[in-house]
């Protein structure tokens, strides 16, 4: 045992654990990514004061940090490796507020983002961030990565919905940014600095969220099929331009479809190659289903309307299939470019061009309210080929030249960095470093991620 | 002339001002705050070269540049002083993009939100921030300050809806921050950072901001009196904590009520002793404004509904009437504290505590969806007395114990100052001087303003 976990073990008895089937995974999320060695031990902190010990004990003995949730990571973000300490935050997981009067809820950053929504939709209310993991992924993670999902063009993504933290910075100190009220300007916003940070600056150990009432009225869920997945797009376009404001819009290749049907035994790809699904609520909902209906029939689509709840759900399923059907066919890695709206054909042009070029598939999902799109390569093995991080580069590239983005939702991590410079330009990675530097000045939080 | 001038006016000719009376009005804003002496000169920047010949000049000489737009602060964040270079971003003006399919415009920074919004409103679109002084201010110094405004409840505020900034450094470096998609977390958000950073980091130079159509449907308006300020406070509250989320919600006490009846010669009082003008959009805004309605009568409000846009055009007319009724009566000092809306009522008994202690009266409006107010301070003379800041620093200290801040969407400045340490604690002040040093490690972006 070294001299750090023996430190740890002293200060935080059990909350120090050195199991090796714990080390392992906690060697990889859900990216596919692994590192080449275990961390040195994993903490799991059950308070505000575990995080501060643990981070006192790192400090000290210039120990690097890695934070963590549940793991569900798609960008090797809180990967832990060798001579690293995993700190968890999955045991502090209490909700110590929720207010209905003001829209906002307290809690710990352990919390399932899906038990918190059970818990508040007892009360007639939710959290709008949605990322497709939510079942299974906490909402301190979902902070730390500024998580999107299916919902963000009408509801907005992790950060518009976060009003305060807490903090703890490396040195154990516990800072608390930002507020409770609706507005507030006072100094510079440290809160909206820490969201998407993917645990370099700070420990997020308490965060005020603002939540909504449950939607009122009636939601209208429309189901598509098309020749092609640019007909697809074009009709997401489509609904966007004429001002219409679906709650979800989900888009789904030819590639993807197949696989669903091939694992759940659906015939899904004899309706058409590519679907698309829109959903409206509130009270404009049907007469705007109705419209994106015309759209998309004008559009070449063949669609049903339905505003049965349970139907709506049956509609959707399809996209709540794909995930796990693509993972059936190999070894997955998850792409999360984002495109200006518009240019989601374009950018299905783009993927279409690279399949082409390497001779591969890339099915790909698209939340495409957003413009963004999750192309997916499959290989054999663990480790990515060099040829799929080829094509994946190219893929960074053609959504910049769109003025797009590499990551729309997933994060850097580990598995983009070497993209990082080309979106950022060297003026700003360099600023970034040192504001990396102000918060970490020892650099032992999350080192080797990001930059 | 000094030499720094003779080498401005080497590079930018006559972009560089000298005149008295220009200098002169460069040392105030409409805070009513002077600064003791004028600056150095007025650089009136025509592009973005200007800007960063400017920088390059401040950073060689080691010259202070307070960088400004059309000048209507709240909080002295841009009023020049002695040795300063005066920087006007107000004739970059130009609006280089309205896309409308991506929901997207790119502008420079000085063009006016108002005039910005009618350029909109050609094609049915609108850009949310609407700070009350749209009229006469710039979308960057809306930026800048982080700015509110009546729809933030429902709208957000103007961080909401910046998606990506070009911003030049003290040192002449153009970075690009942000993007052009919904979504994007590549790296640390300086988009974000660079929001509500009042001239501390860096001069914006363009603006890449979120914009949307026009709502459609009826728009139904309540005008409400009470006999006091606590029960309009009481049924704002509990319009939002029966999950209804009007556009507009703006309370009047009868301080400023009368102050508008003596200003504009309206008989508003003899209605009652305080004013609620509550405001819904959407397709749901009849609906909803009868469910107000409901509450308001319930809580003792007399009240009017009207879905004609011209009527409500009448009943909102008292609250845009307020800000020159109260400059009527004397120097104003506008405050802008900002709780939690559920504690608007206990605000209300605050305020009414200081106006006993200290035998003055505060008027105050209130953007009550929000929960921010807007108590003023009236007084002979340009200085404000110190008696006034005392009773000021209690407000502040009320709000701070409510859950809320001390500026809401004015900004720090240099009426601030003072109290910014109650609110962020020492931590984070160190914190934030830090970042501050980051982008402008020579200290020559607007010195003395915020820390």
């Amino acid at each position: 045992m070294t001299e750090v976990v023996a430190q740890l073990i002293e200060a935080l008895g059990d909350a120090v654990s050195v199991d090796a089937a714990q080390l392992d995974a906690a060697q990889a999320d859900k990216s596919g990514h692994r590192s080449g060695s275990s961390p040195l031990a994993i903490v799991t902190a059950r308070s505000i004061d575990d995080v501060q010990a643990t981070l006192r004990i790192a400090t000290q003995t210039r120990t690097p940090v890695v934070t963590r949730g549940a793991g569900t990571g798609l960008a090797g973000g809180a990967v832990g490796g060798s001579g690293e300490i995993m700190l968890s935050t999955l045991a502090m997981d209490r909700v110590f507020e929720i207010n209905s009067s003001d829209l906002l809820a307290v809690v710990e950053p352990g919390i399932l983002n899906g038990h918190f929504n059970d818990i508040l939709a007892e009360q007639g209310l939710w959290f709008a961030p949605d990322p497709a993991s939510k079942a299974i992924s906490t909402v301190g993670g979902n902070i730390a990565t500024n998580a999107g999902g299916l919902l963000c063009a009408k509801y907005g993504v992790t950060r518009d919905a976060v009003l305060g933290l807490k903090v703890v910075l490396p040195d154990g100190r516990l800072l608390t940014l930002g507020r409770r009220s609706v507005k507030g300007v006072t100094g510079l916003d440290l809160t909206a600095l820490m969201v998407g940070s993917e645990g370099l600056l700070g420990v997020i150990v308490e965060a005020t969220v603002r939540i909504r009432r449950a939607v009122p009225g009636t939601v209208a869920t429309i189901a598509a099929f098309y020749l092609g997945v640019r007909d697809a797009a074009a009709s997401s376009a489509a609904i966007t331009a004429a001002g219409l404001q679906p709650a979800v819009m989900e888009l789904i290749d030819p590639h993807v479809l197949r696989a669903i049907d091939a694992f759940h035994g659906s015939s899904l790809s004899q309706r058409g190659a590519a679907h698309l699904a829109v959903q409206f609520d509130g009270p404009g909902a049907e007469n705007d289903a109705r419209r994106a209906l015309e759209i998309i029939t004008r559009l070449g689509g063949d669609a049903d309307l339905t505003t049965d709840r349970d139907e709506a759900d049956e509609l959707l399923a399809a996209r709540r299939a794909a995930h796990g059907s693509l993972a059936a066919l190999g070894t997955t890695l998850i792409e999360d470019v984002s495109v200006p709206r518009s240019a989601l054909p374009d950018m299905f042009d783009a993927i279409a061009d690279i399949e082409k070029r390497y001779g591969i598939s890339i099915p790909t999902l698209a939340h495409a309210g957003d413009g963004n799109l999750h192309p997916n390569f499959i290989f054999d093995g663990p480790e990515v080929p060099d040829e799929i991080w080829d094509a994946a580069g190219e893929l960074f590239t053609a959504a910049l030249k769109l003025g797009g983005t590499l990551t729309g939702e997933h994060g850097i991590g580990v598995l983009k960095k070497r993209w990082l410079g080309d979106e950022l330009g060297d003026d700003q990675l360099q600023l970034q470093r040192q504001i990396k530097q102000v918060f970490d000045p020892l650099g032992i939080l999350n080192p080797g991620k990001v930059f």
